[in-house]
């Protein structure tokens, strides 16, 4: 069997590898079919090096050229769709369709097409110009960026396809993309798309990287090294606070996107008027992907009553009565099992689920569990930690100002859902809720669930830490999301023909500038 | 003797002080009268419950009430300027004239008016809103922040009264301030004037705080603190530092604002053109405040020849005919000192200057050190160290392609100037040097020196690690400098009604949004 090949410096090599590892399908536990191999530090540096180079090179590529390569690339994944959503269900489990089809890749090529139009438009470098002072300042590019992808979205957040990808190249980066070690064949084959349209745009050669996979002291290595300027990473905690460490040490940006439990409350009012319909949807939503979303439902907010029993019950039965969905892996299901083993030691109580599935190396019971809010307040941490799968814990308080207290309890969040009742009767407990929960989210939903992120210029996908590494940036969303991967630049009494284009007088592309105070698109006369 | 009252939860009180310390006049080392305390924990964890509570109450506080208080301060600070300069002047030697009463006071009161502009306009805040899908996304405050001011300029960007302490409360933020031990008595005056515009604006008692001095493991401990929301620290490296990685560990947003070199190129062609008019300017830049600017040029940089030794001998000169000012401190003339040997030790030879003055405690001779290409990239840490204060070091290349070499080799600065000839027989260098140089500063000066800050919303005081602590934010200019203190906020299906007023269909404050892609002043039909 041969071992594929990492992409450094615009060639296709064979790496520098201190082993090899296969991917394994979450179905049957059996390894798929390519070896894959584990750099040493001999790639990370010959990385580095090609990427400090392109990075100096893509100052003189039009942002024309980089649309031209982001459609591109779009316009390959579309044509080669069969192939790579057939090799994504193989390592994730996925399905075919809708999910991975239907939904994540036309969401992925929908992004890189958004982040072309952001490339060409300028806008996302925010120009502001002080004509009487003389002075002008955007947004540029920060220099070369790793992506470190999740698990949970091959395509739509792949470290060589995603959301972090496009934003870092429509600013002008190049990136050296870490793929996640669960979808290795998927991730190689998006480079093989990504090189040749970025050679056919006649990008640098190193504007995109692949590696397979490091070792943990690599990564945080490569994430200190003067030539890189800035770190994103999706995935668990505690590799992320790894890294977050080692970044931060050497004054490196990084932006996280880790764990979350997406605290969802539903109000009194709310459960009396529709319990039983927020249930299907809490359930549904829960459920999804089997649970593997960065803003999965898993901490769920009910007024204890009996209301809140039906709800519970009618959870509980949908819970039971879907299908129990298969994971990413079988240290996946370890994963889920464990978190849950730690959520009943610090007295949740399991009401359906709670156990392996038999003959399944990759899946776990739909897993309701339930905590009364003393005990919740009595353990916070314990029971607000992540567990990631199809699990949701129901904390029961006895009053609103118990609700608010467990909210005080929350560490950051990316999002907060409040399902209110439609006759006003809860805009008391909303009042109450709603500010200590807004602190603590980025996302505030109403009688909606979290699970949906739509690409839209405001969307806020993000939150405050331990939920990302900063409250001001969002990972979703054009041009926003690109903000992560630029640097302020002033231009002080800087001579005109010297100016960067969209600091010039003339605005030729047409782009948002806020000029001696108001927001134009026109020149400066 | 009194020992001097912090400003905790709305009262002057005294502090749980594990002792006292005095400022000291810099012109004749003599005590000054009142004694200050240096607080214990209590102290702190008394700020930041008050704090936390004032971030609450200040949710329901209208813009326009905290832009009353940014002017009333203004106002207070003017009507009391004599005391206030006068104090300033006796803590820091400072001129009293122009410097601390036509200069910095006005830049102050300016900056102050500035940020209650931007909290009345809301522009700040920065709307997006997408109509079709119904998200609204802004920038909101983020809640209590720790000030720490540095020595240089006790107004301007005190703890309790500069570009930060706005910033922050102009964002709605509470702040917990923390005086810079060499001037404890400006900084008290400046808090009782805050102190009493805030109650007469009617924000919370504890939207201001005060502490004066602290043991750094309480300073770690602050900016650990869940209560705090982020720090601003302006000040020395090893300082900021060690507080950057306590809150670095706790994921809290810390700004630096720490040393920098502030290189700045005199090409060949401006050297001959007018080589001593320039060492004239770089003199008095230089000089100006005796060096202390964070943006003082300390790295000059010119290519061998004739006229790079009489660019040399006029500066030299201008050094030795320009009296001797006075530092903040005998311990910053001990520093300076050290710093000098230390960057003599790394190979650069002294010019003039290079020694103490007698009979001043807190003078040293002003000092300019060469050193050639070649030795500055055999030694580009040690010869980039920050010698803070009246000296600054020539580096004399070989060529422009040295020159090059010696910018790649320096670290994240706040600025970088490059002086061309007028007769364009420069743009051939200035091509080669402005890539590497324009990556590795916030702001790129051409023709000019770096020490004015203009509070213009086009200003960028930051720049790439280690002169700040993330290079996509600026500390001067409004409304820019706000984003350092706020967090993203979205709302996702949020009911109208429950909207913040910014996010609403209607904009009576005619705040710049951008809505459906456009930025507008119009309410939304």
């Amino acid at each position: 069997m041969t071992t594929q090949q990492v992409l450094i410096a615009g060639d296709w090599r064979h790496a520098d590898a201190s082993r090899t590892f296969q991917a394994q399908s979450p179905l049957t536990g059996e390894a798929l079919a390519p070896k894959f191999p584990t750099s040493k530090w001999s790639d990370c540096h010959e990385a580095l090096e090609a990427a400090a180079g392109a990075f100096e090179a893509l100052r003189s590529v039009t942002p024309d050229a980089i649309a031209t390569f982001l459609e591109g690339y779009a316009d390959r994944i579309e044509r080669r769709s069969d192939e790579i959503c057939a090799a994504a269900h193989a390592e994730t489990a996925l399905p075919l369709a809708p999910r991975l089809s239907a939904g994540e890749l036309p969401r992925t090529t929908g992004q890189l097409r958004q982040a072309a139009a952001a490339a060409r438009s300028g806008d996302w470098s925010r120009p502001v110009i002080d004509t009487a002072a003389n002075i002008r300042t955007q947004f540029a590019g920060i220099g070369p960026v790793a992506v470190f992808g999740p698990n949970n979205f091959p395509l739509a957040f792949g470290s060589v396809s995603g959301g972090d990808f496009a934003a870092a190249i429509a600013a002008g980066n190049p990136v050296i993309a870490k793929a996640h070690p669960l979808h290795p064949e998927t991730t190689r084959l998006l480079a093989e798309e990504a090189h040749q349209a970025a050679t056919e745009a006649g990008l640098p050669p190193a504007t995109v990287q692949l590696l397979y996979d490091l070792d943990h002291a690599d990564g945080e290595r490569l994430v200190q090294d003067a030539r890189l300027a800035a770190v994103a990473f999706t995935g668990s905690k505690r590799g992320g606070l790894a890294l977050k460490e080692a970044a931060d040490a050497a004054g490196t940006p990084i932006y996280l996107e880790l764990g979350s439990v997406n605290p969802v409350a539903v109000l009194p009012g709310a459960l009396r008027e529709r319990g039983d319909e927020i249930a299907a949807e809490l359930a549904g939503s829960c459920l999804m992907g089997t649970g593997q979303f960065c803003t999965n439902p898993g901490l769920v907010l009910v007024e204890s009553g009996a209301d809140a029993d039906a709800f519970m019950t009618s959870l509980t039965s949908a819970f039971g009565a879907a299908p129990n969905g298969t994971l990413f892996s079988s240290s996946g299901r370890d994963g889920l099992a464990s978190a849950i083993d730690d959520l009943r030691s610090a007295g949740a109580e399991v009401l359906t689920g709670g156990g392996a599935v038999d003959g399944a190396p990759a899946s776990y019971q739909n897993t309701v569990l339930r905590a009364d809010g003393a005990t919740f307040l009595g353990s916070p941490q314990a029971l607000q930690a992540e567990a990631f799968g199809n699990a949701t814990l129901v904390v029961v308080t006895e009053s609103t100002a118990q609700s608010v207290d467990v909210i005080r309890a929350l560490e950051g969040n990316l999002t907060g859902c409040v399902y209110s009742a439609k006759d006003g009767s809860d805009e008391a407990a909303y009042s109450s809720i709603e500010p200590p929960l807004r602190q603590r989210v980025g996302r505030l939903l109403n009688d909606q669930m979290p699970t949906g992120v739509a690409v839209s210029p405001a969307m806020n996908h993000g939150g405050p830490y331990p939920a990302t590494a900063h409250p001001g940036f969002t990972a979703v969303g054009l041009p926003g999301s690109m903000a992560r991967f630029a640097m302020l630049q002033c231009y002080d009494q800087v001579r005109p023909q010297r100016l960067p284009e969209g600091l010039r007088d003339e605005n030729p592309r047409e782009t948002w500038r806020q000029v001696d105070g108001r927001w134009t698109q026109e020149s400066i006369n």
